[in-house]
């Protein structure tokens, strides 16, 4: 499994269509085979800040990802609302060490 | 929902007993009545650090883990093993917004 957190500072002026390109992004990951989970989060403290939580079970998952329509769709509509790029950071798992407790 | 992203980095000596402790942190986290989720993470390129996914249904589920006896025991002893304080990050979420689709 791994899960890829990703960073990312969104212009106020776009925040509510960001925010919308991203639940859409969601959504069909979330029904991608090799998809565990795809979580949307806010930050608290910095509203303009937005944190994806996406979890796959194997490194071809990941670039399969990459390569579906709606990604695709998503990176080309939000990447002009960004404030600088986003940042990934991948990570491998420790706990919950079965696969099937993340989906 | 509130999920808290915590990032943490540990003195190389103490990783495996670091790994350990927060694993059973994790299964007694995951039996508390408000948790969501708690995944324990390892950064692929920086392997000294770590990031825990902390999600409860509510801010006093939140508080109340912070007063377990497992959650108290984990932070006295992993304490002196971090290089520097960890950094927690409170977020809300946006996506899946059913409750339901977090356990």
């Amino acid at each position: 499994m791994i899960v890829t957190i990703v960073s990312i500072w969104v212009k106020e002026p776009f925040i509510e269509r960001f925010i919308e390109a991203t639940k859409d992004n969601h959504r069909h990951s979330v029904s991608e085979p090799g998809n565990l989970r795809f979580d949307v989060l806010r930050h608290q403290k910095e509203p303009n800040r937005f944190t994806l939580y996406e979890a796959y079970r194997t490194e071809q998952d990941v670039l399969d990802h990459k390569n579906t329509e709606h990604y695709r769709r998503w990176k080309t509509t939000v990447e002009e609302w960004m404030e600088k790029p986003r940042e990934g950071v991948p990570h491998t798992v420790i706990a919950p060490e079965d696969p099937s407790l993340w989906k």
